[in-house]
């Protein structure tokens, strides 16, 4: 008889985990249940839809009616799962228990929102959904001033998308940096003047206290001053949706996040869960710098997992997901900034003493037209002179060199074996001679042996 | 007393060669002796500098004086070294002996012509000076068509200015690709394509016979069908600067080229030559993909040969020149081509069974404006499933990727390790949220199933 798959969320994670065993299994019977209007979109691509320059029919990359006829999986919008029974295998959904032999759980995470008054107001947006945009561009059709709650990569990205649509910016964080944790600061300052440039206001060390208004938001609190606004949008972070997990006695993390097996198996008290797999912003990961958790709530690592446990749930072969380092990018104006691995923020979180290394150039030759400044900062710990992080700032390419760096973190390269054993392409038009990556690295080693 | 070095050759190994000797050592006497006019430019600027993309003044990165004044570094020009006396350690030119404690060769390779007929006449001119560079602008003032010899990297990427310069041009190549040797014909055809869409001809498969002219040249023979033009260019490929080494009676590998020490010393009779360095075109490298000679004529590793060898003449330490996967880009018309490690044929050549892997995606996500195709290819050895060699068509963005996967060659990787241990930074405008690089490795890793 035909094998039953149910996927409970229809983000990244679920739909990858959809396809994955539908390809591996011709037969299986497979269904998606989603809270969500619709399936399958990227988050990260709310920014550029609500400016325009992506188009929401595009960042939908299929309907519910393409599952459904070219790949035989049917997709239950808008649907809440009840409850999920674990030892008769069944889920709950608008009155009706569905059987399954597997199941995937990928409801993804939840956008933090501070516990504060006037967090309901009218025109107070999170931005996750494609309806969550959708609102938010019709209503920036009668708003003029934005405050944006957050001031990580999202809210960076949303805070440019706005300004180049003509509107009054507002970014009001509570560290003293922007894109906290993940960046260090002085690469985050480079970030933040840019922005500031192009006439982004930044209210730093403020945590927001209120949000003011009577029908819909006037203005909003932050460290005792008040900053007036049409709309007010939170990019203050997402959290594991832990619902159904917690529901069922699922074993929760010290980072708050689903404890996992390499397979994507949950665990309850301590016991390996048969037959359910899980997926995306609400597993806790390992981290492949450090021994220790770390979270990924990253579109790729969604993507990734999603076809692990999609292959896991119809396969008797089980495959492994590995330790994370999870290198991130983003596009904030004219600027890329990636980085991987830990910052110096994360790594003293760990405990760690690191030594860094930074280098400035250029992408291209020095006389080859339109080259951009590339800057590549690299961390080593202390100790063991293993690359445990990086950071790029560039006008161009900056996301190869940071998945190339990825590959020295996650094998324990030492800076000085990265000297050696590293080699980078060359022609005037793609890069310097020799790479700043390389140039970093060698400033790295000149530090440790100090 | 302060040490005195001596680097014959004023290319980029030489040059660098030159400079970390002096970084490292502020008292040491250091003199340059290169027969050419010009010091420290880049060979692979060339096809830019006729076309007018970069200035010669740009492209020549120092003139000697700067040399002489901000690093104390003698660089005498249009000098030719007569011989070497390594028992006396004295360098003659100009009929003067000067002494030296150490030595670095850097003399680099000579351009290849074939031994016809007629590569004597005017207007027949080779890519390796920016003398040749300026001598090929003029000429091409009063010249419509040109035939190239070689359709290697450089070769293409004349071929490209000097149509986009409005010349006829015809490319003449012995193999049946284009970038034989280092690119598979697949990819190769990829570019040849794109190219004849330019309006550049190709006569593939035909050696040239013979270059025919009374005063300067008129037309070129190939297979025993001839082609007017106006100008004959060799891009024919580098062979090892050898003379001096020669003469000293150093021993030479079976690539013909130097056999060096990893601290870049030569050899004499199996013996280590004291106090002689080497670096650039004219040093047989180590495979770090197979154990085996290669050959790395790159500008990248030209450079770094040239700061460890300055480094060894002028440090009691030593360091370590490593084995090579050699990447390489280039820049042709509007794609950028990579690769790294071996290629299908030279895998054949070392005798190893191979198994490739290949996906085809875009540069951005789907939904975001601007992406470009991005093809990767990687192959794996079939016994081991090694990571050996890769290769990329891209519209942009090629160069940090084949850094990437230079790393995993270089390391051992096996596909299926790097499914596991390697991760993308993602976002829209930089990349897929799965890159086509970890889809390529997918896309290997079933093929190394069957």
């Amino acid at each position: 008889m035909a094998k039953k798959i149910i996927v409970i969320g229809s983000g990244a994670a679920g739909m990858t985990a959809a396809s994955t065993a539908r390809s591996k299994d011709p037969e299986c019977d497979i269904t998606v249940f989603t809270q969500d209007e619709d399936v399958a979109y990227s988050p990260c691509a709310i920014p550029w839809g609500i400016e325009g320059k992506s188009k929401w029919t595009e960042i939908v990359m299929h309907e519910p009616e393409f599952y459904k006829k070219e790949r035989g999986i049917k997709v239950l919008t808008k649907t809440t799962v009840e409850s999920v029974d674990d030892a008769a295998k069944t889920v709950t959904a608008n009155g009706k228990a569905y059987t399954y032999d597997s199941l995937i759980i990928a409801t993804g995470g939840k956008v933090f929102i501070p516990p504060i008054e006037g967090t309901g107001l009218n025109n107070v947006f999170i931005v996750r959904t494609v309806r969550d945009g959708k609102n938010i561009q019709e209503t920036l059709k009668t708003a003029k001033s934005v405050v944006i709650g957050g001031a990580g990569v999202i809210g960076l990205e949303l805070a440019v998308s706005l300004r180049n649509m003509g509107k009054d910016v507002v970014v009001i964080e509570m560290m003293n940096q922007v894109i906290p944790r993940i960046a260090d600061k002085d690469m985050a300052d480079n970030i933040q003047a840019h922005l500031e440039e192009m006439g982004i206001k930044f209210v730093m060390r403020s945590p927001i206290q209120s949000v003011n208004g009577t029908d819909k938001v006037e203005s909003v609190t932050a460290d005792g001053k008040t900053y007036p606004c049409d709309i007010m949008i939170f990019a203050t972070g997402v959290r594991a949706n832990l619902d159904i997990p917690k529901a069922l006695g699922f074993d929760i993390g010290q980072l708050g996040a689903l404890i996992v097996s390499p397979t994507l198996q949950p665990y309850k008290r301590g016991r390996l869960v048969p037959d359910i797999y899980v997926a995306g912003d609400l597993v806790q990961c390992e981290s492949a710098i450090m021994n220790g958790a770390t979270m990924s709530q990253l579109g790729s690592t969604a993507v990734k997992q999603g076809a692990i446990a999609g292959n896991n749930a119809v396969c008797g072969e089980k495959r492994i997901f590995g330790p994370v380092a999870s290198p991130w990018v983003s596009f904030i104006g004219e600027k890329q900034i990636a980085g991987t691995g830990l910052s110096q923020g994360l790594a003293s979180w760990y405990g760690i003493d690191v030594v860094e290394g930074k280098a400035v150039g250029l992408t291209r030759a020095r006389y080859y037209p339109g080259g951009k400044e590339l800057i590549v900062k690299v961390l080593a710990e202390k100790k063991s002179h293993r690359i445990i992080g990086a950071q790029i700032i560039a006008g161009e390419e900056a996301t190869g060199r940071i998945d190339w760096l990825t590959s020295a973190a996650i094998n324990g390269t030492t800076a000085e074996d990265f000297l050696i054993r590293s080699e980078n392409a060359y022609c005037p038009p793609t890069s310097m001679v020799k790479d700043v990556v390389i140039s970093a690295v060698e400033d790295l080693c000149r530090n440790l042996a100090q």
